[in-house]
């Protein structure tokens, strides 16, 4: 086969495969040549990837070596999903009773949650995970989108567990916005003591929800590795999570007047850019 | 830039971005080079995903042509994931208490997703799709990953709304399992009238959830373009519907015997394989 052509299905190869290490003999095996084009076709990969910032190639050397693709935009197209995701939330139809904002039509695109999963995986993209956590319904499609970048697997933890998860462990928790106590719940068999959990969800107010997914996390035996939301918002309640990551910042909310003031969150700030 | 480093960016751009359509010139600019030799780049990058099975490349001649990336596997490759499945959903450990099947653990996992995802995508390439139904819960990673292969929003029904969702149009249904009556209900902003809904879901016994979705689709004056279920199970009453897609037959459960029975569904049979 043709470099022309191995370049191709490579590429192709390890972007359905992030964060999985792909040893050399295997491509040298897929197309028939010897090690030595396979490392000149990856290295034309990895440079090709550093220059548009859009993944980074790493290499691991070594018997047990080979790549690994890894998810990881540039702080300027990290800043400009942001800018147009903000400008899109950002829109007074938005406004629902009771000062909600309705988000669904942006979990619902495949592309905007694409780019929202991308750059979740950047900021995390170095650190240990084993699985992603989130609690139902609005959270699920964006621990899809984090949990296929990451490339490991995703819990849903339920407001009611149904049959169909079996044995559960539930806590209760304070919600932010109601101050009532809450229950939530994951199936017994859905994480493995000892794992590091990234929590994602779509809103954090008082951060009530994201407190009942960490004392979830502990009942398992298993760690917080981390904490993303897609938007924030401001509240006058002290806030009960300090250290999270968000894409988004809804400033404030006026229902009377018709108006939201929307920013994007500490993402920037909060991650690692000096990989590149 | 070297055709090499192009046919790298190109696939991964492709790739990220499949059913759109990209006009030449795009790629001319992107990587300043003469439409003729972006063409010839692109006869690569589609004769190497025809060779693998692994997608099509359709070029759309004309002033406002280009070419588009369609997610699709060949047959083998389908086969290939279906069996493997199979055996996976094949353990009696899966048996839950009432004849359930545990399935969150394959849910959760991005690359068995991204494969239910793609032989979705796969059996309705070639169909008018608008949108992507399911209803909470478990559907909701089934719908996203059916969703990025077809690159179309997906909608999710709620048992029960919440704020957050704003005005819903809702309706009632008989649920196969109690025979009881149920609601359903979707934000009334959150499919435009006319659309060509595809209605996916993770099980499907009787077909009363999947029913209820063609009442709700009605409801918006949208118009069903298919059904596909990953499970389903044989059960004694008659199936309500008719004509659906299923990766996987849960022939049997044995709840006393602890045993389970599985195949794959008529993924296979129902799709158009004379593409390639």
């Amino acid at each position: 086969m043709k470099r022309s052509e191995r370049l191709v299905d490579m590429t192709s190869y390890l972007m359905a495969r992030p964060h999985t290490l792909i040893a050399l003999p295997f491509f040298a095996e897929r197309y028939d040549v010897a090690k030595s084009s396979i490392s000149e076709d990856l290295a034309i990969v990895k440079h090709t990837l550093a220059k548009h910032k859009n993944g980074i190639l790493e290499t691991v050397a070594g018997a047990s070596g080979g790549v690994r693709y890894i998810p990881f935009v540039g702080r300027k197209i990290a800043n400009n999903v942001l800018v147009n995701l903000s400008k899109k939330i950002d829109d007074s139809h938005r406004i629902l009773p009771g000062g909600f904002v309705y988000l669904s039509d942006i979990l619902g695109n495949p592309q905007t949650l694409r780019q929202i999963g991308e750059l979740i995986a950047t900021s995390f993209a170095f650190e240990e995970i084993d699985a992603v956590m989130t609690v139902e319904t609005k959270g699920i499609p964006l621990a899809a989108a984090v949990s296929e970048f990451l490339n490991v697997p995703f819990v849903i933890v339920r407001r009611k567990a149904k049959i169909t998860e079996g044995s559960t462990i539930s806590v209760n928790y304070v919600a932010s916005s109601s101050k009532r106590i809450e229950k939530m719940e994951l199936a017994k068999r859905s994480l493995q003591p000892n794992s590091r959990v990234l929590i994602v969800d779509d809103f954090m107010k008082g951060g009530g929800t994201l407190t009942g997914m960490t004392e979830l996390v502990k009942e398992f035996d298993c760690e917080v590795a981390g904490m993303a939301v897609l938007c924030e918002t401001r509240s006058t309640e002290q806030k009960v999570i300090k250290d999270y990551l968000s894409l988004i910042d809804i400033e404030e909310v006026n229902v009377e007047q018709k108006m939201i003031k929307v920013h994007p969150g500490n993402f920037l700030m909060k991650t690692d850019w000096e990989v590149f």
